[in-house]
């Protein structure tokens, strides 16, 4: 079999495999290559770089972890049995977000498998899953992935993923992928550096250094990023990606790596969603390539969330200083981006720009995620009493909805921030920056901070799947009504800044929002009917 | 009169008018204003941060420099004489790119004018200034300004401006100014510093520090460009605006600095153009706002010139290595970017799309300008042999083209770099510089390289106005064959790269370029006139 690897930095590439090495040829343009007529599928093999085994960049299986050896995998031998299979369009779909490893009990893939007939039941059509690259350890989120396109061996590594993809659309469910483009773990700079100018001191990332998208060398970066994405889409049936953070994507190319990969990944499928993580409020992200946008077909609208968890919930520290009137999440249903020019506290800035050429379900919308809830000091999720009427102002809005994990049922455990970083001062800095991030939070002591190293943190944030009566009902029952709204518009959007209630009109019903502690009269309109989350069902 | 400050950073501000302190009244947004009620146009005056006085940052004139008080201008009191004056639309432009300081034997605004009938004559219609604003000492370049609003004292400051561009309408003449929105002249730092968040350490550009467009505060710093930019063309009557380098300004906002700039520039006149100095081969700069672009009338582009020059030339060092073929300037002559999403050496990446989009008249060409000449080791012009071929390509070329000073008469002194920086230590840091930057060049010793400090190089770049026999003749014949030509595309281009011929069909004529130094003999179309400038007269 042929083996291919962008190496320009190397003098010598050979590949290493059943312990012998043999020389790659020079390609052109940094790319090695060269066949080893007794590899096959299973082989394990290495990149030997001026004399230094390193695993493939562009690894699909990585057997004993990020260090050890990559494993030829064969794509073709997955047996699928989903050829009838076509996702919904993202404006239909019902978007569940979940965390592989602490999902289920067996913390894998084939552990998901077993709880979709009832996701389905609920109404649920499409899974997200949190990153699952191969990266440091045996438990994290998984944005410190270091090999974007080997699934994790702790979760069942690649024939696990196709298995549940599978599984998945059998039982009608379409699988999206979170996919982080905007660093790479830190564990893995140098394995990288050893191949080609991965990295660039132009920018900076929070994260770690920023991958090189625009400066010399890019072109191989770049292609080794895109065809990451068309190979989830195309060898794994993935329905779709989500890219992690676009905003520390930096990239002054004529052409963004964010559109070249939504052309890429729409090529490969035009069913294929690409769905941004961006904290930029532009519309351009979702505006078609043609109209010089990114060509995203949705992104998450992380100001839905604010200004619905700050009226329910009264929190105002960080981010959520900006929020907390009535009026932003009635601006927040005519167009999900609250700050569309207007100024931010927070930025210390005017923020955004209008998105009224946008379709509503180019807007993903959510009451709980993984950030929202696993970035909080303890990780706790809304609290019971919110519950219901932000499922209710999320699944009716005519955005595209998403839940968290276990909050279908009610989960009441935690999801908290947790890491398994193998290399001593990653996970030193990480225990101590967790520290400090909430050490002036007047609640928390920092011994109140999980140690996101600790393993009983990664076992206290699995589902204990106790279910909190009746909520599962209510979600039932919410997502029927969603579908039948279909997909229409608001039509109008009343709310009273004082007495804290909002009141949508869409579908020939008015959506009645208390944020008032107490009870609140609305005005109806005439001949409507009036639906509100009032006594933990939804009333109407 | 009332006066108006954007200042946040410090805790009280007063403005100092004949010798007294009138403290300005918060007005919100970082804003202080306040009436002094006998102050008056002409009075000099400082703005007073907790007890140390600044200039303006939004200062009109400087009469003592960068570093004494700012004077009340009133642009009302201007004479002027040009109220039937409409500039031609950039298509039509011939743009004639000058320097002050240099141009004319006084070095002043007023030395210009004497000088404006003949450009008309030759067939000028616009002249470009180097960038004005009022920096260090009492010459450069204007690239290190410090105060973008207050045309240089020693070009005769804001009147002396008003002068020229009335008497260059009144001789039929656009006047462009080029404008440094990238950075400030670092002598300047710390005194925007007193006022606010100017900068940002988000980004550097290899000149000083960033500008802060997108972070913490950036609203009033991205105000004060936009009004600088707005008070030329309304109170200086210009007819449009060069940004230089516009890949330099870094800016994540939905919309960009550039993007609004070009809305609110024409909003001023529908008439004002906005031409970009950008170094990005990006379509999307010229594109209208509508469709995502940043709204640029044209560009300046340097492909076409790189392309042209070193066919011309044969030079390749630094960025012309990308260049020597004559398909380059084949396609240059179809669409300027040779770059339009190819491999470039130089860059070590693929670099550019195409624009296939953009008229023709949305690019800017020259064979020389204060960049391709001044930036040369000793600011030496293209060598005579290559003056009138380079001249018919730009000249007849379907795009919008530029003079460089005394390139319309053959001028044999050099363009160098001279400087007067008042801060030694960035007197020395550009004199070092300087010399590092041509270190590596064979041909030039150290001490060849003209020490940018000394007035002397300065004096050598003044134009000495010696003709060189015919070429004014030359120009002005070109010119009125390019006038004949109207906006007819490019019909048809065929070279022959061995031969290193390239024949460009327009408006029924073949325009032959012959890049070999013998005689070549070309098609000729059935029944076209075949231009070439082989004896130093264009032939037809």
């Amino acid at each position: 079999m042929s083996f291919r690897v962008w190496a320009p930095a190397p003098r010598d590439v050979a590949v290493r495999v059943r312990g012998e090495d043999h020389p790659l040829a020079d390609a052109g343009w940094g790319v090695r290559e060269g066949v080893v007529a007794d590899a096959a599928a299973g082989d394990d093999y290495w990149f030997v770089l001026d004399g230094t085994p390193w695993p493939d960049p562009a690894t699909r299986w990585q057997p004993e972890g990020m260090r050890g050896p990559s494993r030829v995998l064969d794509t073709d031998a997955f047996a699928w049995t989903d050829a009838g299979w076509s996702p919904p369009a993202l404006g239909d779909m019902v978007i569940y977000e979940l965390h592989v490893g602490t999902f289920s009990s067996e913390g894998t893939f084939d552990g998901v498998i077993g709880h979709l007939d009832q996701l389905a039941e609920l109404g649920v059509n499409a899974i997200e899953l949190l990153p699952v690259a191969d990266g440091p350890g045996m438990r994290g989120w998984g944005y410190d992935g270091v090999y974007p396109g080997a699934a994790h061996r702790a979760y069942g590594g690649p024939a696990g993923l196709a298995r549940l993809v599978d599984a998945a659309h059998r039982a009608g469910i379409a699988v999206l992928l979170d996919v982080v483009y905007n660093h790479v773990g830190a564990s893995g700079n140098q394995a990288y550096q050893a191949f080609g100018p991965y990295f660039t001191d132009r920018y900076s990332t929070i994260w770690g250094e920023a991958i090189n998208y625009d400066d010399r060398g890019a072109d191989g970066v770049r292609e080794w990023v895109l065809q990451n994405a068309q190979g989830w889409i195309r060898d794994f049936h993935l329905d779709g990606l989500r890219l992690d953070a676009i905003h520390a994507i930096h990239d002054t190319s004529a052409g963004h790596i964010v559109q070249e990969l939504t052309q890429r990944v729409h090529a490969v499928s035009e069913h294929a969603v690409v769905i941004a993580g961006s904290g930029l409020n532009d519309p351009k992200v979702m505006q078609p390539v043609a109209d010089n946008g990114l060509g995203c077909d949705g992104a998450w609208a992380d100001d839905f969330h604010h200004a619905l968890r700050v009226l329910l919930t009264g929190e105002r520290q960080g981010y959520y200083a900006d929020f907390g009137d009535v009026w932003q999440l009635a601006k927040a249903f005519r167009t999900p981006h609250v700050h569309d020019g207007t100024w931010s506290d927070v930025r210390g800035r005017g923020f955004g720009a209008p998105s009224d050429m946008l379709a509503p379900t180019a807007f993903v919308v959510f009451s709980q995620n993984h950030d929202q809830v696993g970035n909080r000091a303890i990780g706790d999720r809304l609290p019971e009493e919110c519950r219901r009427l932000a499922a209710f102002a999320v699944l009716l809005s005519p955005f595209v909805p998403m839940l968290f994990q276990g909050e279908e049922y009610g989960e009441a455990g935690p999801f908290q921030f947790f890491t398994d970083h193998i290399d001593a001062d990653i996970a030193r800095a990480t225990r101590e920056g967790r520290r400090r991030e909430f050490a002036g939070f007047a609640e928390f002591a920092a011994e109140d901070v999980p140690d996101p190293q600790d393993p009983q943190t990664f076992q206290r944030s699995k589902l204990t799947r106790r279910e909190q009566p009746g909520m599962r009902d209510y979600y039932r029952g919410v997502l029927a009504l969603r579908r039948s709204f279909g997909h229409t518009p608001v039509e109008d959007v009343a709310f009273d800044e004082a007495q804290r209630w909002l009141v949508v009109r869409r579908a020939g019903a008015d959506l009645a929002m208390n944020f008032a502690r107490e009870e609140r009269t609305v005005p109806a309109g005439h001949g409507t009917v009036v639906l509100a989350p009032l006594s933990g069902e939804v009333v109407w």
